[in-house]
């Protein structure tokens, strides 16, 4: 999967409820020409978003190949709506685009290639849809080869689901590739995966698979770079989730760890009724959880403070995160990641 | 899945190679009218395991059929080669099965149903194909309603796959209603499935859905016992396989847990590169994992002794496991199950 030009659809979701199309904007390498929101058609992103590379927001795919000026590789589905269904609005853009000469690429539940009407249109124009939530048919169970690999392994672990983990994980490599390190993103979920380009979409595996699936990604690229940061999932307590978080523990092995949490978030979310544990907690569950398998450490944090009012009452809520696990923290979307990887350099898994 | 009579083919492995046969026989409600094994046809099981209901057995399934004096309702595959395949071999039986009226039962990774040529006769004979190890479709994320259900729940936990968790649950059952308490068996894996006659396959299910797919078992027949007693998989610190066993932890809710080690083992079956934590690391670890979606406490301890020789050093080892771990212990094979239900009962989570 590797597209240069891409337009990016997010129909009446742009920007806030469109979490892959942000994602895509801020982290890809991909160019995004044109994101296609009919509800703000004639905007464009800069009036929305700060700090991305600005577009066109257009109405359909025919309006996005004219504002590319150029031609496109890709259009990437950049919004999941709650159970992953496709909606038949897009499916005009998504023809279009196939007959444009376009690749379609989609993290939805819902899978393209086992649309007939879509597959038989992709294959007459010569293009892919490329479903990155189904994964590969030749996954198997772990062998413990994640431990031989050569990069150092460092695995973001939360507090919760949707606390900043992947957000936390390429501004670490960022940050650490600023500092001359070679560091690699190791996507573990449909947004990670669109934006990297690769990746096994762990929480779709076999559960017999879930490790394995994590190392088969470490063993792949493990030669290439010397550290390998790992996108965690879910939480180690979560009542529906834990299963996917535990799997990456074990199957990343990783050297490091980095625990993310939301600031003021004390309860699961979408399960009210379960309060999270103290965040020592945390960092005795996910060590003494690994232990067996690997000794490791939590050696940073990443609060995501983006329901945090002010700059002030921010940085004072990363310090109390900091000073609560015991380890150099901050929020890598306000502050940048640059106090993490101090963290995870001091303790010696940064690759070099 | 609701067979009264039935043929099981082990050929060539029965029964030391034959776990999926010696459980049905051992634990399943079926009446076994034959054993399939060409290798050992014209001995009976009796020959060869104590303490099971005799059979025939047989070369063929027209030799079953003779054999049966009677109907037979199903064919159950109580063998599993090394990656699940279907053997050629058997196809000729189970062709003469399915022209005999015959449901076939199978927990392979081949799935009968997807045998076009099996399919198409089970058509024609109007029987049924049962792939245990499918998981149904409509399977989904936990939602925490195992708490809610009115049985208490007790889970088999492990310090490592294959030291007798299926079988300390079915011998649990077997004394609590010995006791007078209305106890069931929940089997997530292929052969407890084939044992009790239903049963979601949690290995094989969407790693986002594995405590999902134990809550959709609790919720089904909470309400109609009194104890239910869950099949653990695996162990938490397995490096393959801990996801299933921290969904299913998770997913159970269980109010008790019966820790299950095998004397002498040391590490990791299949990974002995890794040596498994002392004993009370795992009471810790299982507690404290679980003890944010619902504090629960290893209760009781079965220790398989099959390969200690004599009964003697066996009640030792019992012995000593039971001191490590500080609860009531015994092997249920060897000694019944009876003082882990005392475990159980004196917790205050045997079900009444």
């Amino acid at each position: 999967m590797d597209h240069e030009r891409i337009a990016v659809l997010a129909h009446e979701k742009f920007p806030d409820r469109a979490k892959t199309a942000l994602g895509v904007l801020r982290y890809g390498d991909q160019e995004v020409c044109a994101v296609l929101d009919r509800d703000s058609a004639g905007d464009r992103v800069a009036d929305h978003v700060a700090d991305v590379s600005d577009a066109p927001i257009v109405s359909s795919f025919a309006e996005a190949h004219d504002a590319a000026e150029g031609d496109l590789d890709a259009l990437y589905i950049g919004i999941a709506p709650i159970g992953g269904g496709f909606d038949e609005s897009w499916r005009a853009d998504v023809e279009a685009a196939v007959e444009g000469g376009c690749d379609v690429v989609s993290g939805l539940h819902y899978f393209l290639n086992e649309d007939e009407d879509l597959a038989a249109l992709a294959a007459e124009h010569g293009v892919d849809l490329i479903d990155v939530r189904r994964p590969d048919d030749d996954l198997s169970v772990a062998t413990g080869a994640s431990g031989d690999v050569d990069a150092d392994v460092v695995l973001t672990v939360g507090t919760d689901c949707s606390v900043g983990k992947m957000t936390a994980s390429l501004e670490i490599v960022a940050a650490a590739r600023e500092r001359g390190i070679d560091a690699a993103f190791v996507p573990t979920g449909q947004t990670g995966i669109m934006i990297a380009g690769w990746g096994n979409p762990i929480d779709r595996v076999v559960s017999d698979f879930t490790a394995g699936a994590v190392e088969e990604m470490l063993v792949a690229v493990g030669d290439d770079h010397d550290l390998l940061v790992v996108e965690g999932q879910g939480s180690i307590v979560h009542p529906a989730y834990s299963a996917v978080t535990c799997g990456i523990l074990h199957g990343s092995m990783a050297d490091g760890l980095v625990l993310c949490h939301a600031a003021g978030r004390e309860v699961v979310h979408g399960y009210e009724s379960f309060d999270l544990p103290p965040l020592a907690d945390y960092v005795d569950l996910y060590e003494d959880l690994a232990a067996p398998v690997r000794e490791t450490a939590v050696v940073a944090g990443a609060l995501n403070t983006k329901d945090v009012s002010d700059d002030a009452a921010a940085a004072e809520a990363v310090t109390e995160f900091g000073d609560a696990v015991g380890v150099p923290a901050a929020d890598p979307v306000r502050d940048g990641a640059e106090r993490i990887v101090d963290g995870i350099v001091d303790a010696g898994v940064g690759g070099r």
